[in-house]
């Protein structure tokens, strides 16, 4: 759709629904719904399968680094949502913080995770401001 | 110290040793050997204590945060990891790390870790580039 | 609230008013409105006073660090402002900017910082790019 | 204006339109219409039009440095796009979205490029993770 | 490794080379030789090999994102540089430099790069220093 | 020069001495160093001289956002100090608090300075975490 008074174009994309989606798509967000338990997918599934390499790429990332580990599905949310506060990503700290909350978070342990970001955002910009080397012992 | 031919001057901070420190810097220090145990102060206080408020303000803040609470200490010191990693800030990985292994973390929950931190950062920059709205049931 | 068509739950925190308040954040709010001579506290304390301990340890920085010192108010303003704008914080800048207008700030002044603040960006990342080498008289 | 329940100030610039624009501003409005072929001035110009020699400068730097040269004008707008979109503009993703896709850039091309800068935000961060070296033959 | 008189471990990973290399990682190895038509891996694969998964699922993403599509090869990696200039990631930025070139980027062509790198930064800060609003035609 | 055995070329730029200088670069060196008074260009210049006109473009902006105006020279390099530290520049804190020294900036004033960076990017952050909505009076 182009607006010729301005001579611009509206430009990015719009999520998908159930019924636009393709065989591969569909196939994808069927898994999301299953291995997810819910019924309705998020705008973020919705709207990455605008490329639908991408929506299997991450979906697949998903699910082999998100699974239980050395670390369990609860500390690796709130790593994300530690990551996602840095990046000031909005849509990812409040959709990683809802995952977190079905896998245990309580809203004590969020606000202790938010002073800790807090902090290590401080002390980062401390380390660069006085331009401190690495000991030795940590080379 | 002034270099002529540059008009330039050595312009950022030296770590203090122990010789150097006031008498607040170094009640500080002593504090950091005796709860940390350990006899040698790195350089990230050495460096910092050039500001002595600045010391005594972030041990303060460290104590108060990274101590025991809803989260247990290693978890914190994997979130404080993960923004280091997030934000490039080398000494602070290196010197989290090594608090982290000391408080149990293995290499294998390292690794997975960093592969939290790879896949949030792509995630939270899918979400800008494709300017994905916040689901209504996230707001 | 669990929205159980999407499995979600609604996860952050909303700002506390007066009359939810705690005693210890009841005091440390008296003590904001007093010391800026303000009848309404901001959404920025009323927001992170669900944790109390973050509450008590900003404001107790912010009025450590934000007083007159060798850099008057006004500059200190002005480089929150500056760092605001370069982490792309909304509230931040729009805040900080209502206080450095009532330090003094006029929209020239404003003006000029945001031409320093682009400026500053663009070097930094000219820097990055050409990979250049910390001259020797820097070291 | 001043809301003294708050003491605060409203602080930030409004976009400047054509009647209240001075004679300096409306010059470089009126460059900027006939090199775009519009008749309208969006609002980033409207709004640091409010500081006309960073108008002035931010134009002809644009103008210096995304004409065709050896790479052509497209491949510019996408460079311009994938910065954009690692710093979180969405005004700038937005409107160079537009203006490459006025240059002939099509979804396909979106997408594939939202696809690389995923994918550099992420090994990004595993090189800062892991603390790869530089390799010899790179240096 | 612990150093008693500071209470630390060295912590990070080392490159993993041929010899030490499991039959797994070997075997991305070879993939990465043949395809690039090299005969030394470089220390990006060799560390994160520490992670064979983080490993084996990085160079597949980067065979389907950064292979031929409705952008060339040469354009790809264009992008990828100027990701890693904003992110200022020394070695990603030295290594695709190095691919680009193979791929036919001239000098003339990484200056250009650099520039729009550089004014991007400046102006998306700009964009979030003055708060720019996003135009109607743009959403 | 090309490495046959990792197929490698060496890809970026080096700094340019007066020898190897245009005419159009020497002009720019030569009112280096009469404005700033000093005989030898620093690392900085002589490497962006790769690209003359990022040369001329950048020591143009400079000049003109750097001087006095309503803020004066040493408040204006405060501010390139703070915005450095920010984005982790070496170089950009180094010069710039070389360039504050010559024109006034104590120790004292730098470590303040330090103290509101650290602030600042810790307010930034929980800011975001805690999603702290605007005010109706800051809008």
């Amino acid at each position: 759709m182009i607006n010729p008074k301005y001579g611009g174009t509206m430009t990015l994309f719009k999520p998908i629904d159930d019924k636009k989606a393709s065989v591969k798509v569909k196939k994808i967000f069927n898994k999301i719904k299953k291995e997810r338990k819910i019924k309705v997918i998020s705008n973020f599934w919705r709207t990455i399968a605008n490329d639908p390499n991408t929506l299997e790429r991450t979906w697949n990332s998903l699910c082999q680094i998100m699974r239980k580990g050395a670390l369990n599905q609860l500390t690796k949310e709130l790593l994300y949502i530690a990551v996602s506060m840095t990046n000031s990503c909005e849509y990812c700290i409040r959709s990683h913080a809802a995952a977190a909350k079905k896998k245990g978070m309580t809203d004590k342990m969020l606000k202790e995770l938010i002073a800790v970001v807090g902090l290590a955002n401080e002390t980062n910009r401390l380390v660069e401001s006085y331009q401190v080397e690495v000991d030795d012992y940590l080379k």
